[in-house]
């Protein structure tokens, strides 16, 4: 079941220029930055009533994120949802016919298993599903 | 203060399309309908722990959200934060240097007051603030 909206990705070119963005225009707290080779990108994270926004800087110009600016501009990138049970979620998700990225979880950030669905058959919206992994605490 | 991510908007061509995809994909229920004149949009809205899915699909070609999806395709709209402050928050933002698409709120959907900063200021994301007006309780 899907339990709640994990986080929001959000694309910039730079972390440094945004991150006081977030702090002085809305008043939020950075909680940490984060690295994530695999992905190509340095993350850096706020909580808004539990809610993460994850703004999303890429660290090469082969990432997905430096595609997506270069496309599309800087913007909202995903939504990722959590639930309790990813695969379960996939399977659902592909019964209703929509393509998945991929179609077993990998591990992501934050102890967590995270998996795709293809923006194409979700109207647009580039949706994420994630979930802490068994036995783990997630980190952030 | 920001206190929460109130809703995410989301641009949709046609909500009988749109709303089978978030019940039968992801297992979402839909919590009801609602047209807003104002805007020229019909909203469906989803609860997810707290946070509404708004989908949205215009009623008319000039509305917004007609020229989003006409612009880029359907997708994430915007981010809406529910602050218990709308005034304090919109000269916290424009003092530190954003431009505001409204300097007074207004009055939008589910007795709340509303006002949008500008993407160009946000690095790309629209961005609402919203409160529920004085001494009225939230419609949803």
């Amino acid at each position: 079941m899907i339990q709640a909206i994990d986080h929001l990705g959000i694309a910039v070119r730079s972390l440094d220029e945004a991150v006081p963005l977030y702090e002085n225009a809305l008043g939020l707290r950075c909680l940490g930055r984060e690295e994530v080779a695999s992905q190509k990108v340095r993350t850096a994270f706020f909580d808004v009533g539990g809610v993460h926004l994850e703004l999303l800087e890429p660290t090469s110009p082969d990432s997905t994120i430096a595609k997506f600016i270069n496309d599309r501009g800087e913007g909202i990138h995903h939504i990722a949802f959590r639930t309790d049970d990813i695969g379960g979620q996939l399977k659902q998700a592909a019964g209703a016919g929509v393509r998945l990225i991929h179609e077993t979880p990998f591990e992501g950030a934050a102890n967590k298993l995270v998996a795709f669905l293809h923006p194409k058959s979700t109207r647009g919206v580039l949706t994420e599903l994630c979930a802490v992994k068994p036995g783990a605490e997630p980190k952030h």
